[in-house]
């Protein structure tokens, strides 16, 4: 295993990951309430959202149990959150800009720490990319999946969420390859990764979909 | 790996894994006649049921290949169960109550067998409880998912599933704390789950949803 | 692990599991044009489609990290088949036959692969036998899981798919237990299960549904 020494401090690195897995799990337990769950459904879906693209992560690279399962501030974290919105969610929705303004920042986070843990086990630089990206989307790829919906991140009519991610991560990469992976410049990928997110949520800026998209090809 | 010798004998907890994995089986091929599947998707989805979530929980704690996979009789119960369900299901149907009794009592069995080796190898109590939960719930949760449907399990409107299998988890990791994990106290703790789920049923307990549910907020 | 030396040479059997993951990205991609997914939409259910099956054999056998992260070209071959129905896909829609013809290929090639790799895993006969068949089909699952369908697999309105796949493993299998697994008897077994899915499809082969279908069963 391959470690970045002090890339942060680990008290420093553990309290941006708690921050991401909040409001990550914020994310979950508002779907929750909007698919009219129940409180037990509620806390599920905060917790998917929140560990769930960590626990892939953890998975795909051997790291066994994943940290979802080692660190208990990870799992309480979501609890806290589900709890929130289960008395306050009125108040939640009212400030959904800030929801998503921190959620952009769990991106961000996520998508750094994700890349860098993927090297350090031994991953390739691409490879480690994609469980960036999917560190830090995963989640709520699984929250639209358990709520029976179309995954918000697969959908053409919304604002860009991978690739702020995919930037991010690749930073890391750029990073890593020329040897310059410091705090300075992971806090770098992470902003940047933020910053996009913002501008896209901010200017709705969406992807392509297919040429000549009226398909009448039937389903085979 | 902390064992805890001779909780039940091998072939006595064998017998309870089986009629768990046999009971799970019956409500995913019946769910599979309902949703129009094939004779195959019968199989697939008594399959998953049984098994999926003691395989969730072996792939968090490292346990592979899974006792899915190299346990033979595991493999081969829920094939049984498809075919008693392909041939008879209406005949199943008419004794409903049976098999959620049959269900309630897989629920009990399931979760205090997953906080047992969860704990065995060497998680946390709290997490071993979660793995526990996870155990008992995760096949009806992946048979949801595959028949796409919403998991029964985050509904307001079904009786309380996951709170008699948390409960009788507690008491198997609270058994572990004050050092009093026997075959009595163990199954004491399935029972328990075993009775809530049934006077869950007879009496609809549910849980809350959020206050103030009618939201209004647009989906972000 | 038990190796099989030789099987095929490694090159050889590189170009076939590329194949297998390019005509199976393709119906990954095709699928995400028809639900009006992006670009990203369309990579990323090109990357699952193509990958997942192997992907879910490798976590089981604890194969990890798996071979999708491994190799640089199993992760940029679906990645080119996205670009190509990205720009392409009437065209492709247009050749739908040839696609279905190439999917059966990739169909016999992976149930091969994906029994062979477990057994040399040290898994037993018939849990080999089930992972060749995930291998098989468990992309196709998890695309249409992402997709929000109910799974073509279990459809009972499909041409027979699984049991293609079955039967080829199952041949596998048997030269296994009968010492006579060669690169001609592999081959041979996944020419079987390619020319079992054309003949499906040509004759639209169905498998039975339980009897007395019209169930009005409430849903538990």
């Amino acid at each position: 295993m391959r470690v970045f020494q002090n890339l942060f401090s680990p008290s420093v690195q553990h309290t941006l990951d708690l921050i991401g897995i909040f409001v990550f799990a914020i994310s979950g337990a508002l779907l929750a309430v909007r698919k009219n769950f129940d409180v037990f459904g509620i806390a599920v879906l905060a917790e998917v959202t929140a560990l769930g693209g960590g626990l892939f992560r953890d998975l795909i690279i051997g790291a066994v149990p994943p940290a979802a399962f080692t660190d208990l501030g990870y799992f309480v974290t979501p609890l806290l959150a589900a709890l929130l919105v289960f008395f306050l969610h009125p108040h939640v929705e009212r400030i959904q800009v800030g929801v998503n303004v921190f959620d952009a920042a769990g991106l961000g986070l996520f998508c750094v720490a994700g890349t860098t843990k993927a090297y350090e086990y031994g991953l390739g630089l691409t490879q480690s990319v994609t469980l960036g990206l999917a560190t830090a989307v995963g989640g709520g790829v699984l929250r639209d999946v358990l709520a029976n919906e179309v995954p918000s991140l697969l959908r053409w009519d919304r604002d860009l969420y991978a690739v702020p991610a995919i930037v991010g991560a690749t930073l890391v990469a750029l990073c890593i390859r020329y040897d310059a992976l410091t705090s300075f410049t992971s806090g770098l990928a992470a902003l940047t990764a933020f910053v996009l997110r913002l501008l896209a949520m901010r200017f709705h800026w969406r992807a392509p979909r297919a040429w000549n998209r009226r398909s009448t090809v039937r389903e085979e």
